[in-house]
This record gives C-alpha cells, sequence and structure tokens, in this order.
C-alpha cells in the first residue's frame, strides 16, 4: 500500500511538533505520559468526523485534518479552556504517502497555530474517518458550561453563521463569491480566543456544529430557560445571500452546521463589554436575543412571532433535511 | 433509525457509571472537566477498532464495546498505569436500541470492573468504529516504556499468546474445546494488576496485541538492543493445539494478535520474584528468552537456531498473511 509501513505513517504524521515540557513521552510508546499544570482542571474533548457524513469524499487531506482538529478545539473554546495535547486516531482505507503528507500539514499546521502538541494516537485500516482527543486546562471554578444561563441575559453569536453550510452547497460553484464561503466549511476557525476571554463573563456557552437553533436548545434545556431570538438580528453573509436568496441563508443561518462559532449568554448588565469581548476574541459578536424565564426558544421577527426556519437542518442520525 | 435521538444514544451510553470524585463534570456538555491527583503523570491512549479489520461483523456488541475498552486498558497496562477516565466516540451505521444497549452493558462492565468513568465523547453516523481514549495515573518516574531493557534481561510474557487468534480462527466452530479460544479474542483481559505491579520490577514493558514478536521487536528497536527467543518455552494453549495442530499453534503464539497480553524485560537478578509477580498480576509469567546486545531478534528451538514462524502475521496495513 504505497510501501508505507505504520512506523512510516506515525514518522510523517508526528514530526514537525515543538517540543512542550510538560510532555514527557510523546508519541511513540504504547501511551503518551504528561504531566498536568499544578492546580488545574483538565478539559477533555473527544469527536470524531467520517467521509461522507462530516465532509464529503474528494475533499483535500489538509482540510479533513484541519477540520478534525478545529471540531475539537472549538469544543474546547465552548468550555473555555486553553489547548494542550492532542491524540489523533486515523482511520485509512490505504497509505498514500502524499495524501498521508498533506493530512500531516494540516493537523500540524492548526496544531502549531494553537500551541497544541500531538501526544499519541493510532493509524488504522479501515473507512476514512478521523478521530481527535484533546486535553486543555481551565482555571477550577472558571469553566463554562452551557448550565448557567439565566433569564434577562443575551444571546449572543460569534461570526456569521450558516456560512459553513452555505459553503458546502457551493462546494462545486466556480462563482469567486463562493470561495469565502467554500473557505468556512474548509477551514473553520475555532474561537479559541473568545472562548479563553469569555469565563467571568459569559453565564453560558456552546458551540454551534450542529447549528445555531439545534445547539441553542441544547442550551436552554442545560440551563432549564427559554429564549426569544430575533431573527432579523441574524447576521448574514452577504455572499450567502447573494448566491442563495435571503431566505435560504436566514434557514442555513439557523440551521446549518459546521460553523464553529460560539453562541454564549451574557449577563444584561454587561452587555457594555460586548466591543471589547469582540476585539478579545478577534471577530464579530452579536446579540441576537434574550434569554427568558420559560422553556421555549421563541423566533420573531421584527418584534412579531415568526416560525423557525426549518431547512437546512442537520442530524447524524436523521440525515439532512432540506 | 429505530426512534432514537442523538440525546437517548448519549443517555443509554453514559447511564450507570460510579461517580468518582475527580470528575466535576461528565457527559452532557461541550467537555469533561477533570480534576488530575496532585503530584501524579498522566498517561494518554487512544485506539480505534474498526469492523471487518479488529473484528469480524456480526460480534456481539457487548464484545466490541469490551474489545474497544480492553485494548486501551492494555495500552494502560504496559505504561504501569492505573485507569481512571474513559472518552468514547462510537460511529454507527443505525442506531439500534436492542444494539446499542447491549454495547452500552459491555462497555460498562469493563469500565467498572477497572474503577473507570466514562466521562464524553460522541456519537456519529459511520461505518461501525469505536474510538476510545483512556487516562490513567502514574507516579512520576515510575511509568513503564519500550525503551530501558537491558541485554541480560530475561524476555517474559503473560498468558498464553496465541489464543485470541486461534479463537478468531475458530470462531464458527462447533467444538467445545473452541469455546475458551472464542472466548480469549472475545472477551479479552487487559493485565492491569500485571502493569501495575512492574513498576521498580520490570526494565520495560509493551503489550502484544499486534504479535508477540512484531511488539518485542519494537521494544527491541526502541531499547537499542537484541533477543534470542526460546520458541520450545512458549506457551501454548492445549486447545489451539489439539483444534489446529502444534506448528499453527506456535505460529499463532508468535504472531497472533489481539491477546493483550504483556511481554516485558527482567533484570536477571530479580529472576526470584517471577513467581511473586505473577501473583500479584493474577496470571501465568513464562521466561521465554534474554536480551542480547546485538539488535536481532533471534529464535532458537531446543538451543539450535530456528526460523522465526512467518504464519500468523497480522497488519492492519498489509492484511493478514497466512
Amino acid at each position: 500500500m504505497g510501501g508505507l509501513s505504520e512506523a512510516d505513517i506515525i514518522a510523517c504524521l508526528s514530526s514537525g511538533y515543538p517540543a512542550r515540557s510538560d510532555v514527557k513521552l510523546g508519541v511513540g510508546d504504547d501511551g503518551a505520559v504528561l504531566t498536568p499544570p499544578p492546580g488545574r482542571d483538565l478539559v477533555s474533548v473527544l469527536d470524531t468526523i467520517n467521509e461522507g457524513v462530516h465532509f464529503p469524499a474528494g475533499t483535500p487531506a489538509a482540510a479533513i485534518a484541519h477540520r478534525a482538529l478545529a471540531v475539537n478545539l472549538s469544543d474546547l473554546a465552548a468550555m473555555g479552556a486553553e489547548p494542550a495535547w492532542a491524540s489523533l486516531s486515523l482511520s485509512l482505507p490505504a497509505a498514500d504517502a502524499a495524501w498521508l503528507e498533506d493530512f500531516a500539514g494540516g493537523f500540524r499546521q492548526l496544531a502549531d497555530a494553537c500551541g497544541v502538541a500531538l501526544v499519541g494516537g493510532d493509524t488504522v485500516r479501515g473507512p476514512l474517518s478521523v478521530a481527535v482527543q484533546l486535553i486543555g486546562f481551565v482555571d477550577p471554578g472558571r469553566c463554562l458550561t452551557r448550565a448557567s444561563a439565566q433569564a434577562g441575559d443575551l444571546v449572543v453569536i460569534s461570526g456569521t453563521p450558516g456560512c459553513a453550510a452555505a459553503g458546502l452547497r457551493l462546494i462545486d460553484s466556480t462563482a469567486a463569491a463562493a470561495e469565502p464561503l467554500r473557505k468556512a466549511f474548509l477551514w473553520p476557525t475555532p474561537r479559541l480566543a473568545l472562548g479563553q476571554a469569555l469565563p467571568g463573563m459569559a453565564s453560558a456557552a456552546i458551540d454551534i456544529s450542529d447549528g445555531l437553533l439545534t445547539d441553542l436548545g441544547r442550551l436552554l434545556v442545560a440551563s432549564g430557560v427559554g429564549a426569544t431570538v430575533d431573527l432579523e438580528r441574524l447576521p448574514l453573509a452577504a455572499a450567502a445571500v447573494a448566491l442563495l436568496n435571503q431566505e435560504t441563508a436566514l434557514a442555513l443561518a439557523c440551521n446549518g452546521g459546521d460553523d464553529y462559532e460560539l453562541c454564549f449568554t451574557l449577563p444584561a448588565a454587561a452587555a457594555a463589554e460586548l466591543p471589547a469581548l469582540a476585539s478579545r476574541g478577534g471577530c464579530q459578536l452579536t446579540s441576537i436575543g434574550r434569554i427568558t424565564a420559560g422553556s421555549a426558544l421563541d423566533c420573531r421577527f421584527k418584534g412579531e412571532p415568526a416560525a423557525a426556519p426549518e431547512s437546512g437542518r442537520w442530524s447524524h442520525f436523521d440525515g439532512e433535511q432540506t
């Protein structure tokens, strides 16, 4: 299979990472030996992406690696954690040297940018699938969860949700305007700086990788509250509106997944801090509604009750409903 | 798909675990929040098993879950670590309630027996595949690695390697004598007690999940040494000899994978401790050879040079060579 042994594959995947002093033993033994930072808690996440489910066949190898790591970095961001150690389990139907180099480069580039060391994992034969496990650090009591939103809090989102889903729909488009949308799908940016700026400010947070309304709904259930969302305040990407239309762009903003933006709740008294938070997070922040005392997720359009868009929704187990 | 939502699946998989005081936040948020034990190092492992590669289609769900966890427990055992926290990423083609209950039960039973809490992970659509990540604890400086074997050390193995590979060959056999072999394949026992007894005694260790000679070879490379193995000292399961024949049983003991036994090296001065180690480890231990100053892995049969059996070898990337 391309002349690559398992040892060749491991060497290709694991070379070029900067040393971290808290990694006593990295890739190459039965396990990695790691020294946790004294007095801090760990945040552990593990997410898998599969070909044909989370990315189409033919996606560039570097983009697959980037996505597998970004999905997990986004989960750490939503917890307010600082990423540290990654493990990678790669299932491959065949070991192709060029593909593997490309994959390793994509993983390394994002890991480097986030200060993450690859410390272990495995490589096995099977349908193309990438599982990444990450460990990050948080100060005790400073971890963000989904469970502490309070009635009256603002509902805030980062970036322009729906871009990635629009990019996936336009993956074969030749329109120049589709390029930033495709980029949003292929090279999502986890909101690590924002996540680390939120503890002590936000009351609750979640990443909206499964779609804004779906993930906001999970936050509401976990917190035992409701929310009102003003649909006209959702920031839509101009390219998505131009290439798909307003209604579709809004539906994708509500229901499209794979953006890895954060949705968080902010006590109303801290509303004036939003511009400073946006600056520290390096991204646009938009207040789109309010937490309510009930349990319903109500949508409004310019003050009038409105049905939540149903299209563009995605469930890994039910398939896409368009 | 069987009426199961992702939330149903997560509830099925994550219920029934005993509380651990070091788990501040378990399954259900974007990540798990864990408090590491002060002054100890962490050992992190991540291994995936795929249907059709690591287990045949039709393997009972509980046995698949057991295997996915056992593979990783075995890696922790080889490092001398005490298992603590598991994350589970399950790729499923469809969500079947009965299958999932069976799977969850198999995972929980082994986790409970080892004091492991399930703290996170994900469930996604895709070909049947199970990735498990485990974190264990070791005292600093007490971790076992592959890299410290010394010339003159004994080469020791636990149990009777080759049983699992024999069980896989006899998976459809109706012979009563095949049952313990099938059990060795379907329900492997990670050698946790032995692993935790080895630090301070063994000079190096590895688990032999890919086959004794393959994994011993890795230990030799990591340590920069050679070894001589006396093939007639390999403990063979009587059932494997009876049902397959002596030659095949020996080849599977040398090359068959999936046993999750440990191979370790012991300074010759500690040879008298082997019975006590076997007692603490709860398993048979057999000295099968010696570490040498060279770099070759030489096999002997009753003192005469002998070729290493070639059959029964397994490589995830090259396929089985029989």
